[in-house]
């Protein structure tokens, strides 16, 4: 609807300089996260027509999204945990119209997700407007949470304006450690696309298990798995891709190496250093440990077998996705590991050191990867670690970007003043993982007086969703360094996850990533807005349940009920 | 099968003297909590006959438990994580023959739960027999552990004699905070029953909501509780009775009072002090807030209708449960809130004390409910608090047992140092709600620099399983202190807890404490045994998995394919 344009720019401005109030009807009629510009000066509200259809240009991934999403708004009568007080006009709405301004772009790192939403009063029509189809799929998202009720009502009068702070928004799954299904792995991408993230971060392979099918090294899989009902295929591959591209959520692959790498092993014993040895020799120093916890293996940079096999790994990760970025780890490289082979032994008593062993694997590998047209993200540890890194000069900053998970902001600013993109995944704000205590076994320190420092996990305590909410991840950074840090990354590492926990360990820890990363944790006057946030995270983690997603909730139901009275200081945000 | 009796004798004497070996095969056969004594000296098994049945004296709730153990090891085919290597024997097992001394022994606190289970080699009888029926259910569940595999088989050549350390091993869970459903809490009791725990401690109500229909105080869950769909009526409360009565399960009711009680108000407002008010009045010190924790209201001990509504509940109560034990609650009485109602203002100023009026309060209602013949359980607060008490004088010990939550050891050994009997909950230690973040909202610590200390949580960090497992709750106790100590129960608290994480939050860490109440947390030469414990864990957390409990996991899957090598020492217990 062109010819609309002109009005919504008015209808824009205006919301610019008189931002929305922030009302607790905002949290009944909730979007979460949200939005940069939401204008809804009255609350009013209109019923969804039994007949209400979604038109929209065709197109091979936005045509299935929009067929979800009308089934989604037509069936879900979602009942807000505090019912909104609304004025109910007419007519109903007939009709969402969608337009798109190019339906070219790809969803690649960068892609515009901005949209614009449109729900005027009196009118059978709304109208969502975007520059691409990722950013119409992010439009229907936040309509489908403007629709509430039975029978389905929807919010009028109303207007948005949205576009994330940060191009980069994900969650990293380890399925290393322990296995998760398929329709696992497609509902995390269900449920982030439902949060506006956008970036699935695969942690595919670890030194536990290889669960990764690769087509031209099938041995890697077929020995080095959890068993032949704990793989993912090639189909299986493209199904979660496939299912990604509809939800605009990226699947961005990692194989971890040269660390990381002991279930490597199974099929090619050759090419893995200190394989399936025990992780802390008895009376060993923490520094002379093997591996950074039980499972060891490094792959050995002084084989050649090893760049054969690797690279016929990367060419066919390659081919499975699609995704320009290629995560290839590069973390907790221990000296234990590397020194513990005969031939490493001989190439460091000839004056080698193992960060030139790391040179050289990177020097042999990095390339190969961008020879594919791959930005290669590493872990920050290739070149901010103590012992075991690279020179820069190894990393080119066209082709490499580092996550950062170490020393909170301290890290992402070592990585930006060195000139490369980072994206943050600091451990102390956002590992999903912590605080569930320590996986390894026989430890001493429980005995009798009980001491459990930290909930006994290394990076414990538990990080809350306010932790993740108020982490500000370019915090002590100048402009142009901020400019380069891409966003971030919640992470669940499996050591004590799988199946059965992996939605509340998720969710709505992610939820508060989400926001953070799309439209900040600030109101208009620069003050945190986290105390706010509760009653609104509050109802979208009961949406989220009441959509299959197993969130932990926040709070009784008695703090819904009686807005205010949670807070530890009593003020009502009304 | 009372020939055989002489036979089991000698057989025990001989298992007494030689203690069963601690070997990798028992993690995989594997009874959770471990039998006090299991001899098992040669990996041998049988299949279980297709033909397979279980005979047993006739009994209201035996039959149904003996009905439901038959189908489960007909049909459950459990397959280990770690499959143990044993030598199949013949014949096939046709019967397990179960007898019971005494079938008239209530489900009551003490009441005798030991049992034998003796497998003979090359007989097609197994032989179970327990002195009472709650006894019997024990056995059934370890030897439906001894099933596995499909076919099924069972170990054989095998003897077990078992009974609890502790009379009281529970699980408390708060239905006030947040709502559960009757299928939660039959869940519940289902897993707490396969883990031989005995006690259901409900804490139905609070000042959240009050969802239990008293019938003859029908107000109090018409108007107090989260709405009709969110009641427990009698018929719930008779079922889940019933459910536990064929499980061993007693469910012990408490109705908190005379502190939170603030739904209390919303059917008689005139007996709630400080009711709906804000709990931390703007600019009060923390001493004088008026709650614990949002949701204000205590009962008013002035008012003689105070009495008449909480008589009325007494009285239902006891008619609905006909366990001997009575929680009354007496926790966190707040001295700012009976400080705000006027009456009680004209009571301290004519010279009274905020500890005269508990004493008033427990004055008027304990005779009471010790005229039902009820043991009164009271948290601990009510003989300890440092504030408001009642002396001693007012607490009869035969009557009177306190539940200990602060402080460790150390309020237990207050308690049975004052003579009153203790089950404890420490919250250091016990609470299984603690580590997931305050739940409090417009909280101004969580600013730049993002601190979390202990979780945000007030008894934070986490408490893992290895902390429950290790925790020796009779420790720097004389012996005949330690007979005081009844048992324990893990707490969950619902602030951030429902339905979604109910299974997640209890297990398996309520398995630790089942284990530890049940034979201990030490081996024969009194060593901790929790690191023998890891992979047995593993084994049962993966098999209440497959029974539909959602218990977390605690390793990775490759540690238990990897015996010891998950360890902090490299100890194989083998």
């Amino acid at each position: 609807m062109p010819h609309l344009w002109p009005k919504f720019l008015v209808i824009f401005c205006f919301s610019f300089i008189f931002p929305y109030p922030i009302s607790s009807l905002q949290s009944a009629v909730n979007v979460w996260p949200k939005p940069r510009t939401l204008s809804w000066p009255k609350p009013l509200a209109t019923l969804l027509s039994p007949s209400f259809n979604i038109t929209s240009p065709s197109h091979q991934h936005l045509s299935p999204a929009v067929n979800r999403y009308l089934r989604l708004v037509l069936t879900e009568h979602h009942r807000p945990l505090f019912n909104p007080s609304v004025n109910l006009t007419s007519p109903a709405l007939e009709t969402l119209s969608i337009s798109v301004a190019d339906l070219s772009a790809l969803l690649h790192h960068g892609v515009n997700e901005s949209y614009t939403l449109s729900i005027p009063t009196g009118s059978v029509t709304a109208y969502l407007r975007a520059e691409t189809v990722w950013g119409a799929m992010r439009g229907l998202e936040t309509f489908s949470q403007l629709v509430w009720d039975e029978p389905s009502r929807v919010a009028v009068g109303l207007y948005v304006w949205d576009s994330p702070l940060f191009p980069h928004r994900g969650v990293m799954l380890d399925t290393s450690r322990n296995f998760y299904g398929v329709k696992d792995i497609l509902r995390t991408i269900e449920a982030m696309s439902a949060n506006k993230l956008n970036v699935f971060h695969w942690h595919i392979t670890d030194s536990q298990s290889f669960p990764l099918v690769v087509p031209s090294e099938p041995d890697l899989a077929a020995k080095g798995s959890y068993g032949a009902d704990m793989q993912y295929s090639p189909a299986d591959v493209a199904r979660i891709i496939q299912f990604g591209l509809e939800r605009g959520v990226r699947i961005l692959p990692e194989i971890d190496s040269p660390g990381h790498t002991g279930s490597w092993a199974e099929a090619y014993p050759e090419i893995v250093a200190c394989a399936n040895m025990f992780w802390w020799p008895a009376g060993a120093k923490w520094s002379d440990r093997l591996a950074s916890e039980p499972g060891t293996g490094h792959l050995n940079p002084l084989n050649p077998k090893t760049y054969q096999v690797l690279k016929n790994v990367i060419r066919d990760v390659v081919n499975l996705f699609p995704e320009p970025f290629y995560h290839s780890g590069a973390d907790e490289i221990v000296p234990g590991c590397w020194k513990a082979d005969p031939s490493i032994q001989s190439f460091l008593s000839d004056g080698g050191t193992l960060s030139n062993l790391l040179e050289m694997f990177v020097n042999s590998t990095l390339p190969y990867m961008v020879s594919f047209n791959r930005t290669v993200v590493y872990w920050e540890d290739v070149l901010l670690d103590d012992n075991i890194r690279v020179d820069s000069s190894f990393l080119p900053r066209e082709n490499t970007i580092l996550q950062s998970w170490n020393n909170g902001v301290n890290n992402t600013k070592r990585i930006v003043e060195a000139g490369y993109r980072a994206i943050v995944s600091s451990s102390e704000y956002y590992y999903l993982d912590c605080g569930h205590g320590e996986f390894v076994g026989n430890d001493s320190e429980y005995d009798q007086g009980g001491k459990s420092v930290d909930g006994g996990s290394w990076c414990g305590p538990f990080k809350t969703w306010e932790t993740i909410y108020n982490y500000d991840i370019t915090y002590g950074l100048s402009k142009a360094e901020a400019e380069l840090v891409l966003g971030g990354e919640v992470a669940l590492w499996s050591e004590q996850a799988d199946s059965v926990v992996l939605d509340s360990r998720i969710w709505p820890r992610a939820s508060a990533l989400a926001e953070t990363l799309w439209s900040g944790n600030r109101d208009e006057t620069g003050k945190k807005r986290y105390a706010e946030a509760t009653d609104r995270l509050n109802e979208w983690r009961h949406r989220m349940v009441s959509r299959g997603i197993g969130a932990e909730p926040i709070q009784p139901l008695w703090c819904i009920r009686n807005p205010g009275m949670c807070n530890t200081v009593n003020v009502i945000f009304a």
